[in-house]
């Protein structure tokens, strides 16, 4: 079995888990509190982020995408239609963009500082960063989340999945993300049914089972949080 | 010939010119200020950012890594010993790993604070952000440049290319990143032997010599930026 270093709260990690169970494979998990620089982690990823996961013969393979590139180069590649991601260039090109999109941009504007002010933030030492909530971040991304919503929206509803006809990346992408925000009670589904009616999809999915029964230290999810029929 | 959206300034752009320079194809450069939100760019790229790449057909390729993948995807895999990538997943990974280092942990630590405060600002209208440089946005740039260029010059001196025994994109993330904090006179050589060797070699290629004759507006390179022997 392999391991995965990750957070219960971090998009790109859920990304990752939901990945390898679609695939059917267990990940051994070890939460890792990237914020405390724990050496033997850092001498692993000296970036210092997360994921990491320890592939075949314990070597470190680093970020979100680049485990999702090589996941699909060792395994993707003999699953058929079941494959979370295709063979043309171009389509590949479009599930890397939306991939990006939710995990670099979104991850950017939104979900990172929602997840560090909010849930964060509270448990870290003061020299690694914590304190008290600072409320002009969280307005800030709660002011960019209708924005990522809309998008969602437009292409859950032009779209059966995302990128297209499958269920690929992007979707594992955009509904980690989306996951993450409504664990937090940051989503309005009312607005929203086309994201609602693909995110309920995903969420039916028994690889997101073990992502509707993380709980973080001190933050309860939002009462549907779990719910299918929400 | 395939279009290129960049900024000169922009190392995620250098790295993407590089790479087609490498293959010896050649691109139609569009320059592109991505603050000004062109309704035209954001027709082909709603994320508003840079590279893109309007490949065959004009599809739109957004971002520098996805356009990389694309670019082995269609050219690479038949270059055999002049190819950036390689086959094994694991040096895959490696180099990928390497490519976001550069381009998205020493961008949103140094470059993007430096290349804003110091080339952009100054020319932005106010309502895109444009003013007076922000000295505390700079010093905290400029602290981070050691970390990074004690980190190349430790790849440097291990391994002859910095993911191993060829050239790959990793070398392009990071020379592209370095060329632009040279270009700014950001960085102290004198310290970092082993990482002046290397990227005396890499300034030497062919495929530099477009990016050694940028210049940007109001602001001259510092006196050796094109110098091959410096």
């Amino acid at each position: 079995m392999l391991t995965l270093f990750h957070h219960p709260l971090f998009a790109s990690c859920r990304f990752v888990r939901l990945a390898f169970g679609e695939y059917g494979e267990e990940l051994a998990l070890i939460e890792e509190k990237p914020w405390m620089r724990r050496k033997e982690f850092l001498s692993l990823n000296p970036a210092g982020n997360l994921p990491v996961l320890l592939a075949e013969g314990d070597v470190p393979i680093v970020g979100a995408s680049v485990i999702a590139e090589y996941l699909d180069e060792t395994r993707g590649v003999l699953k058929r239609d079941k494959r979370l991601f295709v063979e043309g260039s171009m389509e590949r090109a479009e599930i890397r963009r939306l991939t990006d999109w939710y995990l670099v941009k979104a991850e950017s504007e939104v979900t990172r500082h929602l997840v560090r002010e909010r849930a964060l933030k509270p448990h870290m030492p003061a020299e690694a960063g914590g304190g008290s909530p600072d409320s002009t971040a969280i307005r800030a991304a709660r002011a960019n989340i209708r924005q990522h919503m809309k998008y969602t929206n437009w292409l859950a509803g032009t779209r059966h999945w995302l990128a297209g006809s499958r269920l690929t990346y992007a979707d594992l992408a955009a509904a980690a993300t989306l996951s993450v925000l409504d664990y937090l009670g940051e989503i309005d589904w009312r607005e929203h049914v086309a994201a609602r009616e693909w995110y309920t999809r995903l969420k039916s999915r028994p690889s997101f089972r073990p992502l509707l029964a993380d709980r973080v230290r001190g933050l309860s999810p939002v009462s549907h949080y779990a719910d299918l029929d929400f």
